[in-house]
Parts: structure tokens; C-alpha cells; sequence
């Protein structure tokens, strides 16, 4: 009996419209139909097919200009989890992923030359091996301070260079992209944006690691469809970042929701990583949540610092103070290390992983 | 003792910046210190004073250059209704306010010649004076159909000259702006946009009215500070459209907040329409809340029809059928005459309003 | 083919042990195996079979002792709308149902002579057939006003019969039935209560209609199985009452949840009436969302009204004053009759309505 | 200046009227007026003075009949955590509070002899120390499973006796309350009835340990006046229990809020455990939450277990396999002690706590 199978094939990047129509003449030729995605100009093919075989299938892997052929049996398959294992992304030196655990840290934004280096000195300090601290900041209203902009690019790539690290911060335009493309290692879609999809689409054909919030009121299934649509677009470094989600409690500014780690766990192998700052709004509900992220699983986890909350242009109530931020380092420094993940800067995780004697936290009933 | 005061100056469009150093010269000569917006050009100036009388605010007024100043008394006072008066907003020949009825229908999406013929004559037969039918759609998922795109254009304008009625389609991103340009009389920014702010701002610049929907997790707070965001760049053709916002319950798409119309009526000097299909996700249930909207005081109503729902490329189950639409048309040009609207297709209301002899109905206590 | 078919009977009050075994006999004679359902002492069975034809269902329901015999063919059978029929519940004299429109009005809590005689009067005034106004409340702190308790009974008893109309009252408890049961025409369930399962076993074996409010987190489905619960306890007179569900904005009490009339309509036969004051929480909202719930298709509305508001001791801000309860209630009666739905006390509606040319709005597509 | 004061003044259980009134007239002759709060029969005095010294406060303290003298700073002074000071609460021989951990387990209802041996056996093998074990079932359908009922009484009795354990059980109405009272140690107030004021009041009127279940559309705040309820009426022996809120979210029963552990730490000094069997209806997922609720500062957490899920009446889907909860039991105990807690099963922790070099995990900066 003909089952037919749906495919999805994702071609090298830049390749030349006549290439793209010889791969699809080859897959034609060995009985696979083929179209172009709709508005995914020359990077991405949907497929049908009456039953194909594992040999047929690392057929077509193997044609020249195809990178990835996925049978299409979740709705986000190239993001997908074949056998629960979780992916690595790499941002400069560092590796975000099931080894390891990161701690990502920084000032919310960039306000002054003074605050943004105690923050980043704090963050280093604290063990942190991803640096943040935004430019331009997506504020509900447009009086609101709005980010010191392209003015804080130099700022950033001095202690970039000073402090060693690699820096994430977020782009609200698909033109942000190339602007600071030269002192990032990646670039955040805030959680405002999860489904702007003409962002979603530049990041995708970026050559950048992407972090992807969750909209705060996005569903997980919603959040996977979104890094499928960049990864569509040939971009599969992304880390997804949990920060909660709109509920009617008001004691928290959002409802951190950890079970997403457990449930992006079985669904998808892309790294995710938690920001209990935004997710909770107070300072000191950060450090329980930290913690808690890295028991349920998370891979990283991203927070606010600054030198003097209170008078901070954004998000002060959320901030650490830097020596709050130095007590929460050690806390979780010591729980990555009792999960057995890797804290060194390097994100080399050492080999005998699989010989200790304690338990892995994380990883629930098989 | 003197009481510093917040304003807000909205210039005319298009100043050189000599002009704008000009007007803010003028102001400062007045005692008015002023800066320009973060990123917003030299559309809008925040200003302070130590206080200000009528007289002195009326000068100001009177600048050439200066086409709106506000007290900043809420944090959007460009939308904010002054006196709870609301205001009309001119689509083609139709105003949509508080004087008119306006039903604005048609395909969710324009799909073939056939389908979207079928669904345009439906609307306008059933009284809509503004028609709808997107060339692209914003999905969840990158593999959905995302719109006939640009090949569309044609067949828009095509039915929009022969049924002789304006149009409204939605734009997901700045360069779309000037591809629909000649063709649509109203952009829409949806729900899952409400807070790309780089689409708002591109729609604040355009010269054409935005019909603005309510991200379904946005507070009502939030939308009016991103029609805000439109009207601080120079556009203040705007009308609110509520279409659900995201709770527990499962057997509607979304829950339709018909609170929000009164809230807004408060708050707010925009016209709001509301979006049974879209909020509720059943065909079945849209005639109670189209009925339920006009009787809570919104300005019109916005339904999908299609003549054969269950093959939509689209949102389906909540398209009525023409002869639903027909139904559903009468009921509420009767219910909208009984609230003293005026539902022709020019919106010329007639002018003996207030010697009515029944209670106008939306009004609620003063 | 055998199919096996679950069906609800539902036994008249009282029967004795061995009079329900008698009826389980005939049953069992024909076939039908039955059970007492859990806890539900001699009131319903549960049964199977493994066919059962039209005229043997006639012949279950010709059994003496048997009131309802209803195939499972929903999760809540008994309060199931077959055929979308509506059905009507007796208040008093009053007819909550799909003839008429009921205002039901009157002070949150009764808490003086004066102030409960002003608002019973308003409401009286404004065209209400039932009055509210409760000797009991169910507040979130313990150190709140609980209400005058029994000490407002003999108030209650006065105004009811000086005004000469029905009186609802909720009750906390199934001790607090009893005591009220001689001065009130129908009993509340609140929404904290909506699944206190305890006080729906008393309210579906007490002889007094019964209004449920939707709990403000509980789905519709999860609503109808609590009516369900009632009802088979053998109480069908049951009233429905939305008032609103806890969501994310803060500009509202409660989000209202219009909708919901639609769905119950489609899945229930039981009358659905709308508290737009507590489910907005602010008076200015009120009159807005009331008159939207009649277009909706709502049986009636039920809205607080005081004297003096800023001195109430419960829900004050909510509260109408008597003049605007009176421009309301005239306003709800114009539109009521304009939807054809009686607003005379007595509730016998006119035998005409068919023969109307305005369309009934309420109904919908079919 | 005279600034009056609030104070609340809960007293011994059991006065009689005559002892109530000795002390109300002591206290009046010291200059402070009181009144019995609403329904609270002789337990509770809300009192009020013009302004009260430390030394006043403890010599009503010393009044003979006085318990706690308490001032109304907070919606819930009883409750409140003076100092962030977390506090035990016996269960038979186990403490449940800041120096333990707790594990409860056991079947969500007991159905069977064999399938409740079963799972008891599973909860004690993997280190629980506390049972549960529920004989009525809080269903939303009236013809689903109620549970065994007092059948079960014996069953509850015997095993309790052979594994030396004490037990949980939910009670659904004040009359459970007797019939479960010489065989469980600790009574459970479910999510659904957090707000059944009949039932908090029995319950805080009982001699018994009380976990409150927060209901899933309840705000911390009301949660805590939940507690409150039932500490005002004598009993303060309460434990708080996190199950989840309702959200929008569809991949998980409920989104577990382990927010709410810090937010209580903060504003109650009563135990928290997490219910994530509950909160997140799936088993996959238990285990990762399990450990996130001790690193976030649980005192514990309770999850179902049945020998044979698929079969089970009641929440089968989210039942732990034996084998699966002994890997989490070891999993729990191992981060248990690493965060410093006991977990043996008599609740005595050691001396040497504050000695340790492990940062103490849950406390956040000070």
C-alpha cells in the first residue's frame, strides 16, 4: 500500500535559483514531487511522496546543495526533538546547551558609560559568560526612554573586547541587524516581537545565533513555530528563552512558567534557557526562580543587574544589586554543578559525565 | 507657587528641520523648554513649563508649524478623549464614528478570482460599505498558506472599483505599506503586530488611516499606547479594533472583551469597531456578538464570509455564509437604526440626532 | 449490530427504597440494566443497554416512579438543549426565559432599613421583577462585613411583600437554605461556590428555583456539569448567571464573557441571565454591557443599585444610583421589546411574536 | 499625636461567653475597645486603640484566655510572616517546614484493596513520609467516579497502621470532617473548594492539621486570606500547597506558579509544598517540576503514584509508576541534602545547619 510522506528539505544557503532547480529535477527524478515554501524564496522545499524508504531518504541528504531532509511529523520539524536530545548553539566561545550550564548577565539596557561597566564588571564577577545590555529597548509607550541606541555600539564592543565575553542583544527591526552585526555574538527577539514575522524572517537569514523569547502570551506550540519560521529561513542556532507568561496574578509582573522547560524538552532539541528578571519583576523573587530553572532543566539562565536600580531608566525593580548577583553566581555555580553541568567559561564539558554517581536532575522518567 | 507642566507638541508633517528649530525657538521664547522625542524625527516635541494658562496654550497653538499640543495628563494624551467625545475617522467615503454604523466584510483571505468575487458581492449586498480580503497572512506557522500575495493586487483593485467601496487589508511589514498604497483605503496592523514597533512607527509616517487591532494578550492600556504610537509620528487616522484577547476558556477562539468598547469610550477619542469572526472562531456564534457590539456602543462591525467555508485556506469555521451574512446584515441595520446610526454608505448622518425620542443606548450613566 | 447505549433516569422526589427497586425491576425486565449513581441516593440511575428504540425509550418514561428518561449522549444530559429549545423557569409570578427580558435588581447586601427600602424602591421603579439584596456574603477576608445575616430577614419578608415581587438571595451553606426559605422565591449559588459541592447536592434536593453563577474560573462546560449536578439531584429549575472571568486586564472587575450566551444556547436549555455589575466592578461600564447582553441573547440582567455608594460595605463602586438605574432600566425595556422579548412583570408574553417583522436578533444562523 | 491601632486578638479555643466577656472588659479597662469579628463566634477580637507601646501589647498578651495578640498590618495578620520567620507544622511524627523536606505520596483515590497496597508500598519505598490516599473525589461531572467513600475507612486504617505513616485526605464538606478523624492525621482542603467559606470554617473550628490547596484561579493574596480564614477560627496549623493556576497554556493541566513559593516565604511564615502530579498532569513532566519546587524553597512536595495508571478511575495520566517514583524519591532526597534539608522520616533535623559551607539555596539576597 502507498503511504504518501511529507518532507521538508532545507538547501544550502545562497544557493542559485538554477541549483535549486537541479535538486528539485534530482529529487523528481527519483519520485519526489517538490515546491518552493510559500515566501521562503530559495531556501526551503516542502515534499510529498507516495512512501520512502531510510536508504531513499539518506539519498536525498546526500545530493548536493540539500542540508537537511526532515519528515514532516510535527508541525515544526526542523526544530524538532528526534529522540529527546538537546542541540548545542555556540556563541563565540561559548556552548548553550545540555552540558553546560550559562549564566547570562548584564544591564537591562545601557544607560551610561559608569553603569553599564559596573553592571558588566558585576555580571564577570559573578561568573556570568554571556554578557547583555540593549541598545534600543521595545517600550509600550513611545515617550518612554527608548535606549540610548547606536550612541552605546562603541560602549559595547570596549568591554566586549575588555571583559572577554561574548554579548547578546536584542534587534527590534530587521535593519538593527546589520547595525550592530559587528559587536554582538547574538541577537535577542524580545518577547513583543515573537511573532513579527518580518523579524523573524531577517534573523532567520542572519549568520547570527538567535535568542527567541516567548511571547507573553504566546503558546509553547506558538514559541516552536516561531523558531521554526527562523529556522526555515537556514538559521538553526537558536536558543529559546522562557519569561513568563500573562496570567491574573498580580504579585509577579508574569508567571514564570517552568514547566516549559520540561515540555520543550520532549518536543524540540534547541537549547532554553530562563530570564527570572522579566519573568518575576522583583529582585528578590529572582534568586528562588534561578535556582529552580536549573533544577527543572534549563539550560542558562539570564538576569538583570545594575549598579543603582533605583534610578534606572528601565526595569530598575528587577535588577540585582552586584552583590546580590555575586551570592545568586556561587548559588548557582554549585546546583549547575551538583546537575553535573559545566560552569567554565569555555563551555568544554569534561568527559566522565556519565560516570558520576549522582543522579542527573533533570532528565525525568524514561 | 509655581506647578511645572508636561505637553505634548505635534508639529505639521514634513517640517524642514530649520522649521522645527524655528517653532522650538519660539516656544523657548515663551518660556517653553522643549526636546525631541527618542527616534521620532521631528514629528513630536515633549515640552515643560512651570505652568501655562489657556491663553498661553492657545498661543502656542497658534505657531506655524504646530498642528496639535496636549497636556500630558495621561500617558496618551493624543488618542485621549478630551470630554468623551469621540471622533470620525474618514475611509474613502465612509466615516466611521459615533454618528454611523459601519459593517466592513468580505474573505479573510482573497484566495481565487471566484471565491473572492463570491465573498465581495455577499458584502456588499448585506450592507457593507467597507470591504476586506487580505493578500498576505500572518500564520503561526511558517508552512501555512501565508496569502496569494502581490498577485492579488490586481484583483483587489479590480472589485474595489466595480463594487465602488473602499478597502481595507492588512500590512505585516513597512515595505508592504507602499505595495498596497494605490489599491487600499484603510492598512490594518493585527493582533500579533500590535507591538512591532517598527510597523507602527512606518504606519504613523504613512498618510493613510490604520485600523489597529488589540494583540490578544494586550491590556487595553497597552493598545491605546500603541495607537499612541501611531499618532505621535503624524497619523491620526485611527480606528481600534477588538478582537479577543487570550483566556482559559476553550470553546471560543479567543473571549471577546466587549468591556473594552465602553473602557475605550472613556479613554479614548477613536472609533472601535469589533471582530466577531476573528474573536469568536465559530460561524454560529458571530451573529450574537456583532449584535451585542452594536448594542455596547461600537462603531462597526468587521466579518469574514466565504461561499464555501470548509475548503478556506483560512480560518473557515468562522466564516458565515452569504445568505448568514445577508441575514445577519438586516439585523443589524435595524438594531443600528434603533440606536439612532446611520448605517448609508456615504455616512452622512442625519442631523435631527439628539430630537430623538429613544434613549440613544450606549451613552450609560453620567 | 448491538450498540450498547447509556441513558439517565432521572426518579420523581421522595420514592421510597422499595419503589425505586420496583422501577429497577421494569427496567431491568426490558433489558435495561441499571445503578444508583454515586452518592446520589435514591434519585438518579445510571443505565445501559445494548439497543434501545424510540418507543422503548417511551415506554422507560411510561414507568411509575420515572420523571426523565435522557439518552448520555452529552456530559450533562439532563440540563442538554435538544433541538436548541429554551426553557423556562418560574420565579414567583415572574417567567425567566426566552419570552421575556427580567431585570433583577437591588442592593448588593442588605445593610440597613433605610438603604435597602431606597434601592428596592429604585429598583421597583426601574422596571425590575425580582429583587436582590443578601443577608449573607461571601467575602475574601474574614475580617470584611459577612453581612447582616438573619437579622435582615424580617426586611427581606417586609419589602417582598410590600413591593409584590420575587426575591433572589445567596446562600453560603446548605444550613442557610433552610433559613431562607420562607422569604425568598430563589436561592444563589456564588461563583467561589460554583463547585462547593456540598451546597449543589442541598441546592438540587431543595423545592426553590436555583441561579448559578459561573465561577469566575470556570469554563462553560465546567458550568453546565455544575448545573448538571443540580439537576440531578432533581431540581431542573435553574437559572444561569454570567458574570464574568478572571483574565489578564486590569481595567475590569472581571472580562465579561458575552460569548458564553451563545455557546449555553447552543448546548443548554436552561435560561441565561448577565451580572454586568460584578463583572465589571465600575458602574460607568454597566449600562453598556447590559444592554449588550440582551442583544446577545440574554434572559435577563441582574445590577446592584444603592443609595449612596461611597458608603457602601461591599462592591459600593459598582453600584448604580436610582436615577441611573432608571434611565437603564427604561433603556433595557426599549431594546427588549425591540428583540420582542415581554418586559411586563407577570411574564406572560404575547402570543404574536411570530408574526413580527423585525428579526428576533438573537438567534443566529442556522 | 494619638495614631489609632488595629490589633486582632485571637483567643484560647473553648471559652465560654462569660470568660469572653472577663477579657474584653480587662482589655477595655487598659484603653482598648473591642468587638467579636462577624461569624466568629468566641474565638477572635478585632480591636482598635489610639496608639500602643510594646509593652502594652505584651500585657494584653498576658491576659488570661488570650492566645495571640497580633497587630492588622497586613489583610492576613495571623498568617504573616513577622521577620520572614517559616514555620513547622506537625503531622503525627513529621515536621513540615524550614529544617525538612517532605515527600507526600500515594494514590490520588484510593479504588482497590490491592491498587492502594500498591502505591503505599511505592510511597514508602521511595522515602515519602507522609500518605495520601483520597476517599471522596472532588469530580466536575456528577456521573463520574466520587470515590470509595467510607468504604475505604478501614483500608485507610490498616495501612497507615503497617507502614507507620500518617495521612492526608481531602475532605469535601464540615460532616467528612468527623467521619475521617480518628484515621488521617492531616485533612486537605481541595483547589476547587479554597474559597468554600463553610468548609474553611469547620476546618479552622477542627483539631486537625489543614492543607489548603490554592485554588486554580486564585491570587496569592486571596490564598493567604483563605488561610487566614481558617487561622482565625483557632487553627493554625495550616500547610499551603501550589497546584497550578489556569492559564491560556494547553500543554499542561494548569501552569504550576513556583513564583508563589518565594511570594509566600515573603508575606506568611506558614509551610508551602508543590502538587506538580496536579498542577501538571502528565508524569513525564512531574520530576522535573519536583526538583524545581525544592531548589525554588518548597517544604515539600506531593505527587499521586498507581501500580497500573491506564486503569486507574481517577487522573491516571498523571500518576508516577512505582519504579519511577523511586527514582524520583532518590532523585529528591539527594537535592534535599543538598540544599541542607532533612528528610529522614521522624522530621529531626540536625543541629548542625548553620555550620554548612553550601550556600543555603532558597533564601535570596537580603
Amino acid at each position: 500500500v502507498a503511504h504518501p510522506q511529507r518532507l521538508l528539505v532545507l538547501l544550502e544557503r545562497d544557493l542559485q535559483p538554477a541549483d535549486v532547480e537541479r535538486v528539485r529535477g534530482t529529487m523528481a527524478g527519483r519520485g519526489v514531487e517538490s515546491r518552493l515554501a510559500d515566501e521562503y524564496e530559495d531556501t526551503v522545499l516542502a515534499t510529498t511522496h507516495h512512501e520512502i524508504s531510510p536508504e531513499s531518504l539518506d539519498g536525498l541528504r546526500a545530493i548536493k546543495g540539500v542540508r537537511r531532509v526532515v519528515p514532516m511529523t510535527t508541525p515544526h520539524p526542523l526544530v524538532s526533538s528526534r529522540d529527546h536530545t538537546a542541540s548545542e548553539v555556540r556563541v563565540g566561545a561559548v556552548g548553550i546547551g545540555p552540558r553546560t550550564f550559562t549564566l547570562i548577565a548584564g544591564p537591562c539596557a545601557i544607560e551610561t558609560s559608569e553603569q553599564s561597566r559596573a553592571a558588566w564588571d558585576a555580571a564577570a564577577a559573578a561568573g556570568a559568560t554571556v554578557l547583555r545590555g540593549d541598545l534600543f529597548k521595545h517600550r509600550t509607550s513611545p515617550y518612554s526612554f527608548q535606549g540610548v541606541g547606536r550612541a552605546g555600539l562603541e560602549l559595547l564592543a570596549e568591554h566586549r573586547r575588555r571583559l572577554g565575553l561574548p554579548v547578546v542583544v536584542e534587534v527590534l527591526s530587521p535593519g538593527q541587524l546589520e547595525l550592530v552585526a559587528d559587536v554582538v555574538d547574538m541577537v535577542r527577539i524580545g518577547a513583543r516581537n515573537m511573532q513579527n514575522r518580518d523579524l523573524l524572517l531577517a534573523c532567520g537569514r542572519a549568520r547570527k545565533p538567535v535568542m527567541l523569547k516567548r511571547g507573553f502570551t504566546a503558546t509553547i506550540e506558538e514559541w516552536l513555530l516561531a523558531a521554526e519560521t527562523v529556522a526555515s529561513c537556514g538559521n538553526l542556532d537558536i536558543v529559546l528563552c522562557e519569561r513568563g507568561i500573562r496570567t491574573f496574578e498580580p504579585s509577579t509582573r508574569n508567571t514564570l512558567d517552568l514547566s516549559a522547560i520540561a515540555v520543550i524538552r520532549e518536543r524540540c532539541q534547541l537549547p532554553i534557557v530562563v530570564d527570572p528578571s522579566h519573568g518575576t519583576g522583583h529582585r528578590r523573587l529572582v534568586p528562588s526562580l534561578a535556582l529552580a530553572a536549573i533544577a527543572a532543566g534549563a539550560d542558562g539562565v539570564m538576569v538583570d543587574v545594575h549598579p543603582r536600580p533605583d534610578t534606572a531608566l528601565c526595569d530598575g525593580p528587577q535588577a540585582l544589586l552586584p552583590h546580590e548577583l555575586g551570592e545568586l553566581g556561587a548559588q548557582l555555580a554549585a546546583l549547575a554543578r551538583f546537575v553535573e553541568r559545566d560552569v567554565s567559561p569555555v563551555g568544554a564539558a569534561a568527559d566522565d559525565h556519565d560516570g558520576g554517581n549522582v543522579a542527573r536532575l533533570s532528565r525525568g522518567p524514561r
